[in-house]
């Protein structure tokens, strides 16, 4: 039911790192320990890789949804095509690339960043799953709110941990693109929540975050939410 | 009706063209005589343009068409995706691609490009419009292969003007573009419908692609296939 939705997710998230990793993005030579796409096959081939999976991701959900009525299909599909462009995805690293040297970059601003590059496609997921499933639109959109708030939790636990935690702690070997982060980092002087709002109350917004999006899984069966509630936990309190 | 898919056709062909002209593809400066995309914005933003306006597409198909039941839309979506993946648009461009230099290149494999590189788009304009239209399977598919039949008729065309034409009457000035497709086509051999079967033959083959297009406009309301006609007419007998 949801399976071909879930593949889709996947090629998407995996359409842009293909394309983040191009010279003219982050100019990454390994991904996920292997050479990038662009590495093995070429620059013009890793362009389209990319453009055939985002178009592919389309194809799957359209062809082989199955048990799921078409309208919740279309409406679906309207959810994930919105969560990738210029209302989602493409927008946040379109404003992160342009944010790059500024000095005025605020609360407002950075969470625009990281609501439209890191929370979309989680909200996507959410949304169609419950989309698919069948969900009522109020719980559907109770789970969009609970996947953009893990979402931008994920980011301010990610600036917390940057912030306390040793490389040695995170797990992260001193490779190239640890270096090329740092460096970038002092260069362009990365805004982070901890930068703007100190290390305590990014734990405080963190904390409320969290609760808030625990709050909006009241109601549901428990034995559904039980994953969701696990998974807000484990981002709220990774330790690497 | 079928307006949202019209301008969705319209953005993945433009999303073609501004990936198409990246540095690591054709590498082009200009681009319907204006500067391209990436010499204005930069090629990471070309990049994120492109892919949000292939995600737009399918966003403005899903949430914009009226008066058509959902099933025909999802249809439809699948259709549009795959013209554009790995069984159309990038296929014909990875063989295109990857032929170049090659001496062996015969006409299924010429065939392959232009079917895939050119005709897909013109397919799924066709396809799309029946399916959102309306139309009876056994007309989607005789439409299917009108569309594939001129959208190689226009390849065929194209390849015996290069021939029997002068620059002048083709209209082309001797701009970085055509001394850029004359030197590749120097060094690369690139290979055309003349080369492989003389002029005589190909022009033939035009008259049957044309003839076959025809015959399968049979049977529909005149009304509705004069476009079609005027069309497939067109595309055989243009002089430039």
């Amino acid at each position: 039911m949801v399976m071909p939705a879930a593949c889709a997710l996947e090629m998407i998230h995996t359409m842009s790192l293909v394309h983040d990793d191009l010279p003219c993005m982050d100019n990454d030579d390994l991904r996920r320990g292997k050479p990038t796409n662009h590495k093995v096959y070429c620059e013009d081939i890793a362009v389209l890789a990319g453009d055939a999976l985002l178009a592919f991701s389309f194809e799957h959900i359209a062809v082989s949804t199955v048990g799921v009525t078409p309208d919740r299909i279309v409406r679906a599909i309207g959810e994930l095509a919105k969560s990738i462009g210029a209302e989602g995805l493409a927008a946040g690293q379109v404003v992160d690339i342009s944010s790059e040297g500024l000095t005025n970059v605020g609360l407002d601003h950075l969470e625009f960043i990281h609501v439209h590059k890191t929370a979309a496609l989680l909200e996507a997921a959410a949304v169609l799953g419950a989309i698919l499933g069948g969900g009522r639109d109020e719980d559907v959109e109770k789970l969009r709110k609970f996947a953009r708030n893990i979402g931008l939790l994920f980011q301010v636990v990610d600036d917390i941990l940057d912030v306390t935690k040793s490389s040695k702690e995170l797990g992260k070997t001193a490779g190239k693109d640890l270096v090329a982060d740092k460096v970038k980092d002092l260069v362009a002087d990365k805004v982070t929540y901890p930068k703007l709002m100190r290390i305590n109350k990014s734990k405080e917004f963190a904390e409320k975050l969290k609760s808030d999006a625990l709050e909006l899984l009241q109601g549901f069966d428990p034995e559904k939410s039980a994953p969701l509630i696990a998974l807000a936990n484990y981002i709220a309190y990774r330790q690497n």
